[in-house]
């Protein structure tokens, strides 16, 4: 489950946060039917944090629905508290949830004893395995080497989705992991503009944005770096500059769901205070898609 | 409201996060009749990010009673979602607060429009005048002083409370946005241990974590900087050294709770996953309020 491509599609609200069923299901079966490895609902671009806690569970039952087993299904479970963290997790668990992705969320700045805590408790609280999410740019949490190897000891606590690394390359940064940790424990990427690097040096997974809206394209580019394909890879990567660009200039949450209207997968604004991207950029986003069509 | 010295003290709650009435109401009574010339409930301190809605409107009200209009009470009204914020502020106005506290709490990082949209809103949906939290260490997010010039064109927002100086003197800063802002508008400072330097440099408010525990004491420091008396300030600063190397080492939202129970004011954990500061430290915290005993 914690190997290949994992989607991770919006969440389609209105604008009080109630889910919209139907845009939901729509774009969770695309994915299974494009066949991505997994799909990570409700992580940050599903826009979990902003989500009452009635809502996230009546997502995942909707995932459940539509999916019925075909493609693994992996649900974000970060929460502020801890409390609150452990119930979603047990939320997921029932709703049929195949793993867990929690992110250390913090008002308080946390330490990695309150962090390793934090993990341990809404790892005990179901038998799925969880994903350690890394995610400095939302949480202003990173993980150490040290507490990913700490909390690799915690039976439920499978794999680690890791952002871009800043000062090493992928190999290294990799080789020093996994020379710490338990046989058989992946390491993912995020960061979509990486993935394709990342993947190529050895990443296990690419825990992918622009996946929960193009997955076809997004498992070619997979498909060509898991078989060491680099010119095929890069080639394909290229052709998403375009949208790495709009990426990096509002951020991808805003960008998908300007991609999502242009799609007309589903038309539906990101939670204020987050606002949508600027009606000037729009045909840029449609230039980018554009240049993504087979 | 907005001058002089604000107290914030923590809201003692159970570890489901249920507000203890008679121990707020024994802290906001104890910083009342000290003589504190607001009180900052629900802060950053009071541990508002961790509080759900009704207990956030319970500590409101708890505290108005226990006050009866005897100190002005600002209220933390921040939340993730712009809806949450408004409807918070509305609760707050309802049960009698006298002004609103606002920290733009994020998780996908906030863009400038963004937060002056947010603030907008939420400043729109009460009459009461509201302060800028500018609280970069929890919200990740920092304000330019040209976004607290373009905030402070909205009538409802009164003051903004800011965090010490990294590269700058309190009176360059001051200065800087003094000769930008309205005539009026106040400049506070939180980060206690610069206090006594920022209202000695001139700053209208001190924002306090450590006066919501030992009022007297951080008003005989504000009274002494305000009356310009450097020597008197710096004595007094200095009794508090120990607590602000406390505050450094652990943070001063662990270390609160930690001296509310060496006073027997209230015991009390902080929410998890923020843990209590380790038990060897405990002694370290005796000495530096055995020091401040007058």
């Amino acid at each position: 489950m914690f190997r290949g491509l994992s989607a991770f599609p919006p969440t389609p609200t209105d604008a009080d946060g109630i889910v919209q069923p139907d845009a939901l299901s729509r774009l969770v079966d695309r994915l299974a039917t494009a066949g991505v490895d997994s799909i990570g609902l409700l992580g940050s671009t599903g826009g979990y944090a902003y989500l009452s806690r009635p809502e996230r569970r009546r997502a995942v039952e909707i995932a459940v629905k539509t999916l019925a087993g075909r493609t693994p299904l992996i649900v974000g479970v970060g929460a502020l508290r801890t409390d609150e963290a452990m119930a979603l997790a047990g939320d997921a668990a029932k709703a049929g949830a195949n793993g867990l992705l929690l992110a250390p969320v913090s008002y308080t700045p946390l330490t990695e004893d309150e962090v390793f805590a934090h993990f341990a408790a809404v790892a005990g609280a179901t038998d799925l395995p969880l994903v350690i999410y890394n995610n400095p740019g939302t949480t202003k949490f990173t993980f150490s080497p040290d507490l990913i190897v700490r909390l690799s000891a915690i039976p439920q606590i499978a794999t680690v989705k890791m952002p871009l690394p800043v000062d090493a390359s992928f190999e290294a940064e990799m080789a020093a992991l996994r020379a710490r940790l338990p046989q058989g424990f992946a390491i993912g990427y995020s960061g979509d503009w990486g993935a394709a690097e990342a993947l190529l040096s050895g990443a296990d997974a690419w825990y992918s944005v622009v996946a929960g809206l193009l997955p076809a394209q997004a498992l070619a580019l997979t498909r060509a770096a898991q078989a060491g394909d680099a010119a095929e890879a890069h080639r394909l990567n290229q052709a998403f500059d375009p949208l790495w660009t709009l990426f990096k200039q509002f951020g991808s949450f805003r960008v998908m769901y300007a991609m999502a209207a242009t799609l007309d997968l589903f038309h539906a604004a990101p939670h204020r205070p987050v606002l949508p991207i600027p009606d000037e950029a729009l045909p840029r986003v449609a230039a980018a898609l554009e240049g993504l069509q087979d």
